[in-house]
């Protein structure tokens, strides 16, 4: 019975983000799914992607609580909007469908969703987007790959931010890059800093490589 | 029907837990359930509390994937067995039924149940603990007691790890006590330094005096 109703939840938000993905297409908006645990760098990426990328750019920010990164991207002049899921571990498609009523998001524009801070729930639901991105923190752990494995297949590119603190924490980048080939064979792995921008450039352009590929 | 599925769901997972706890008790065991990110630090925290707790001491590991932590515990002579998800947000009682079984925890032990590395769901399942100690490194910012209450909230003690990041990721520990205080009013946060052990003879010894309280 439980799994039944996992099934029907699931096929009935897979509908909806085919129907929300057709829609943004059509309006020719790109649209990224971010992804990673509590603290991983997700806003600092967008706040540095908003600085290489051309073109209009909006963001749906996605929390448990607060509106604390919504207020923080609107300062530099980033549109944003918050979904506040008040306890719910992972966005879904009715919420972006709702949200988006809301939003003035221009045609043509990237439109990036910053899902809640969590490495398991949010992989199992689609929102519409053209890619996920998973963001993992040196800070967090060389195992993360091998231990959360789902959200890493599941995402067309691996985003590996405060590599600075490698050393402090021990972090080992091989075992890092050896666990992400067994789970998510051939993703591709970038870095960032999301503190001074190191990297941003490359992960921009690498964006919109993806995105011509696509549009 | 989702609402009502739900609190079913967790009535159950409640009752069960109140009969393991019950049990656990009865045999002088003293379990605590630990929460936090992936990467907050909660493996090397049970290594340290191994450290200077006196008499028996036994680990559930809680994983999606992968048996990780549980042979690194168990190359140090920490008696550790694992729960495999594979693909489950959070552990949940009947999980905790069947691998006690399985297990010979010492009348009178320590008992820690390390959770899956997820900052939300967690938060929801009681496990049978005496009870819960959420993990939060400085890795992670300061924001994360405003933007995932839930689980700040249902915590005995707040362990704060990874200070000795703080000023390279930009990290005010002012503004984490102060929205600790407002999701978790009087909650007592206690340093630990994973690598180094600086701060486990102080948390070990709050958590003799808890134990004794209740026992």
């Amino acid at each position: 019975m439980r799994v039944e109703l996992k099934r029907a939840i699931y096929e009935a938000n897979d509908r909806l983000a085919a129907s929300i993905h057709e829609d943004l297409r059509r309006r020719g908006i790109f649209t990224v799914n971010i992804l990673g645990s509590p603290g991983a760098g997700k806003t600092s990426l967008i706040t540095r992607l908003a600085g290489v990328l051309e073109g209009p750019l909006a963001v749906i920010e996605g929390d448990v609580a607060s509106d604390i990164d919504t207020q923080a991207l609107r300062a530099l002049g980033i549109k944003a909007w918050q979904i506040e899921t008040g306890g719910d571990c992972h966005l879904n498609a009715p919420m972006i469908e709702a949200i988006l009523k809301q939003m003035d998001v221009p045609d043509g524009a990237w439109l990036f969703i910053e899902n809640i801070g969590n490495l398991i729930c949010p992989a199992e639901f689609v929102l519409g987007e053209d890619m996920k991105l998973v963001v993992s923190s040196a800070a967090e752990g060389h195992d993360k790959p091998r231990k959360y494995p789902i959200i890493f297949n599941k995402s067309a590119a691996c985003v590996l931010t405060k590599l600075d603190l490698a050393a402090a924490v021990g972090f080992d980048e091989a075992a890092f890059r050896s666990g992400l080939g067994l789970v998510a064979p051939g993703i591709p792995l970038l870095a960032l800093n999301g503190r001074t921008g190191e990297g941003a450039e490359e992960l921009g352009a690498w964006l919109k490589a993806a995105r011509s590929q696509v549009s």
